[in-house]
């Protein structure tokens, strides 16, 4: 198979996240980088096309160029997706001026600013046809679609209850005034939005616990706290929550709890038994069963569900992790776009499972019933449903 | 020195915390139990008592004939501290009259059913000079007397987050309705009060916030489910709080958590670090540091405080638990009653440090106002003092 | 029940396993510390019996003065048992001593210097009709037990590998040169024998393998170094093994493995599963099942064995530690104890399972074996059944 | 920088190890795969190398082919390295064939059947100046490095023992004679070698052990079984060993650990303290110090060395595993080899550290020398250095 034809808007020199998405890509051999409007500096875009091998046609300097320069290439040529790894504020221009060029979008969480524009983007994406991924790149790990498979089959009973946590402490100090630059865009609501903390890493929160357990999150009563001094918006999120059916849950996210690295955990209890699984050590999925005893599941072990084991690379024992659970993301959009495109030979079984338009709009209502909770001390109702989402 | 004579009230055959308090009460050589009213019911008290080598003329009927029996001995031979290990609504009526008999209480917590009931034993403590320890024992862990010390000593800086959980999953079926002893009077308002996972365990997790931190929980909202059907009281409880010091937090205690045994666990934030202790590895104190690696500090190790080192039996690697923490309150009331009772050669140095009934009664008045809370869906200021408590 | 009345010799002021004996044997309410000669030092052992609140006509300036004293009280005042918590080479005389006053003995280990002295005392045992009592304690934790029950009913098929470790590090320095007194007489020749790591921790190691495998350590092969320069005997051993059954091992210990605390672990592969219990998490018994998955049973637990549960105080999730385990070999013997006596109720359900003379014996052969392996570099036979064993 | 050309020889069709090096190849966009001879049957070659989207004149029909026909290619075209992920036998003429032809070479271990053959490789590769890579990949992980650096800076002063194991399950069967292939050709000594154990697996923990403390191992005395009925070579190996400078250790391997997936676990005691690394989880290096406590270092944290840091792709709680350490291997190796090629703007900073083909035939070595150990059942002398390999 020819390998899908990706341009990337942001992922300029020294941005985490774009490098990601490169390796992400490239692991399965299944896309080719071909362009890039690396930055909003012309010059960082060009260094960084260059490192990259890239033909210097089709370095860009700016997003909008990008749109235009790609339209006119012969459609053999031109990028058939775009990977959008920019501060917040520009995912919806970029992604709805590309939708609108027809191109597939692989887009960073949270999906845009306002709940507007996230829904803009949901019709865009249906009326054009696209695929469209938000990279809630938690959900790709080979024991997250145990967990879900396991939830799925009843094999925890009826739910009961969920502890959701994401702990972080990079922000426990003003990092935003010393010119570090992940910090400074997260800090400024011009682009990052009504919220730091929930925006950032509640929204991966809020997308695991409905990714696992089917269930959507209807009612909230936030506590947000800007615990550093001088910040703007909040760096500590604390959230209780019940979903549709009426499970009662925690949701807590911070950026201050010092220490933590990338504590995200999720703990799910039903009648009959309860999982755990923390990010951090992926390749265990924790059952708790009635009698007091544990079982440990691990990547790679025989047991395992044919959707864990499908989005598994190596036998047991030998580590997956966070680029490999994210490359997921990008193998499961490739069969789709693959499928949409009516490629030859595109396999429906290595089309979807992956996070959509929709579960990023989701994502954007939920921070904001967080932030209207927060902001009168009561519960809210966090009940939403995106445009064209089924049921 | 001559072993303090006690006697107990409840503890009865199958009696698990009765068990507990006398293998606490033996482990240091300290105590000497001579007299008991360990069931309601007569026979069941006779049999324990035989069944523990006690002078049958020691053991009663009930515990108003102890009282009584016990106030007819000589000074010399009369108990000097009775145990109560009773269903909660026993605790205040035993204690009360006890205390007017000028003898020293130790009681399992939540200390009463209502805050006045509490604040009468308080009062009742202070005319009689008597010493009064509620086993909220585990603040016995040499490694919470540690924890404590560290943030006492200011190596966590300023605190700025707090979250506590106690997870339980016993209750996950109607228990209470296959004649389960334990679970049954835990079920019944009359017998418990107003709460079930709040008092039983909720209260465990407040009093260990508060004797870490060194400060007060002052503000609650509480979300509280009964969540296995035919239950009256509360099995699961959620609570978002704040400190005195506005300190952000979160506590958590949950009897139907399935799988879980005995999950209580501490996380403390600060400006500097942070700290991590879990009951069920209870030799571990988890230190994380800003840099992101973290430090395992070990019970019997070299390093750690006096206060840690007084409360140690073992040298590091030799596992010590739940009876030795217990253990530990059981001394040092013990050191407490030989310095108020004048005995020769008692030293103030083994005297404190243990919980006392103004601790009991903020317990008890904290489970009230999350009652409250719980029932208005809103934030409830819960700052209290006690009568007689100091600053 | 009446109490069995106990001596002690050793144990004196600072004596870190004396104070253990003493907990473990107070911890169920079977035994009353009645007479002691607790130092060579006749001021200490006055001093530590005073402190102990025991009968000054009953501390005694020597053993021997104690085996004398004792014998002249009438029988129902004498004592029944001696614990005997001296320095290795003492052992053996003081043993010897008691079981010719028809004294029950528990005893520290190693039981003696010498293969020849460890045979004296199991005739001896067997021709006084006494319990002899050796405290290899680790076999008391619960999940041993289960661990043990496990290979018994054939849960990890037929046996293959075993991997046993008992790493400490407190001997990284010439600690013994520094006045500590533990540290001195292990490493004295004349005081402790002609091993100090494998008398002292790989005994242990040795007696956790053949109870839990029910096989025997017939052929080892022993690298054993004299690591911290200035010391005499051995301070790390290195050992490769095979079974009766055939069954390959390795067994190391150290004290110069820094950091360490008291790391005894063992593991057990079969054709079927494997386990895996480490004392300093001894509430924690990993099975490591053929597909790749694990389950942790924890203590309390209740899908375990009778043998673990009967050997259990608390509900799971309430850590046991290393005073329960020792306590549980005290309760062993205490039943076996009663049943030799013809006490009226003794129960034979509670009688047996714990270390005996000759497995203690075993422990003496098994250290002498490997000095010869490591004097030659070759391997040697270890195949030993001491006098009076079943076969 | 245009990507370096390789082939492949070997990973074919289900063969997990070459799909992981074509992922390690890919992940940092050094290398372009444009050639293979990926399995003996040349129906399979064809259909792997057109999956892989290859020119089909450059898939070949076998590994001699595939020299001839990449030779006869312009400069600028054919391929400048060659992977070899070939059953063992193989290793050799393949590796011999492509240094000949001036081929850089990238090669799975064991190296050679026998230390002649490495011997020869050492020389050859000398003799054209090639680059020759060794994927002992265990040594790419970050706090591999880490571990060294420490060692190196003295942090756990002079060291005095090491322990190291890999336990595997997987061939706790006859899986040979169930038609599985990864399992028959490493049971067959006409394509393995001497040895199945050692060679799979034990020569990574004995690199592991000499990359990580710069000594070598000097002497070893070995037990070597084979396990499972029907089997022809070692599946299970113990080995003390000692190392140039004295320092005692253990190494063993095991297939028929049964449960164990990739247990590869290294502990280094020195001095003044200790580490232990677990590739399993390989994010966490576990500082053991003298007092007791310990410090666990994760991949990412700021505290690491440069040398770690180098080889992190991510921050901190963002687990990187099996692929991301191979991709070390890989990456070190292109550095290497456009500095030997004279590439304009090559960077030495980024050539070496990755294990040479002297450290292959080191490997080569100690299986041989365990094996004559076996047989004679005493310490053999296991010193050497290999043709060409400094100090």
């Amino acid at each position: 198979m020819s390998r899908i034809r990706y341009g990337m808007v942001g992922g300029g020199p020294g941005a985490f996240i774009g490098a990601v998405h490169r390796m992400a890509a490239a692991l399965d051999g299944e896309y080719s980088l071909v362009a890039g409007a690396f930055s909003s500096d012309p010059a960082k875009s060009s260094t960084q096309g260059a490192e990259l091998g890239l033909d210097p046609t089709r370095i860009y300097d700016s997003w909008e160029a990008m749109v235009d320069g790609e339209s006119r290439l012969p459609a053999e040529e031109r990028i058939q997706a775009v990977v959008i790894v920019t501060p917040n504020f520009l995912h919806f221009p970029v992604a709805k001026a590309f939708l609108e060029a027809d191109v597939h979008v692989i887009c960073d969480k949270p999906l845009t600013l306002t709940v507007e524009e996230a829904e803009t983007l949901c019709r865009l994406t249906a009326a054009r046809n696209r695929v469209f991924c938000v990279t809630h790149n938690y959900t790709g790990y080979p024991l997250v679609k145990e967990a879900r498979e396991r939830v799925r089959r009843g094999e925890l009973g009826e739910l009961r209850k969920v502890v959701v946590e994401y702990s972080q402490g990079w922000l426990s100090t003003l990092l935003e005034a010393e010119g570090q630059k992940q910090a400074e865009w997260r800090a400024d609501p011009a682009r990052a939005g009504i919220s730091s903390a929930l925006g950032d890493i509640g929204s991966h929160a809020h997308n695991l616990v409905e990714y696992v357990t089917g269930q959507r999150i209807t009612r909230v009563l936030a506590d947000l706290g800007t615990v550093v001094e001088g910040r703007t918006l909040e760096d500590d999120a604390n959230i209780l929550f019940r979903t549709g059916q009426g499970v009662r849950g925690l949701l807590f996210a911070s950026q201050i709890a010092v220490g933590e690295r990338n504590h995200l955990r999720l703990r799910v209890y039903g009648t009959k038994g309860a999982l755990d699984w923390c990010q951090e050590d992926p390749n265990d999925l924790r059952i708790l069963e009635s009698d007091g005893s544990e079982r440990i599941l691990h990547t790679g072990g025989g047991t395992l569900s044919d959707e864990a084991q499908d989005h598994t690379r190596l036998p047991g024992g030998h580590p997956e992790g966070f680029i490999e659970a994210f490359a997921n993301l990008y193998r499961n959009a490739a069969g789709t776009i693959r499928l949409v495109e009516g490629e030859e030979g595109a396999d429906p079984a290595h089309a979807g499972d992956f996070p959509t338009v929709a579960d990023g709009a989701r994502g954007v209502h939920f921070i904001h019933a967080c932030v209207e909770s927060a902001g009168s001390g009561q519960w809210v109702d966090a009940d939403y449903q995106p445009p064209g989402e089924r049921g």
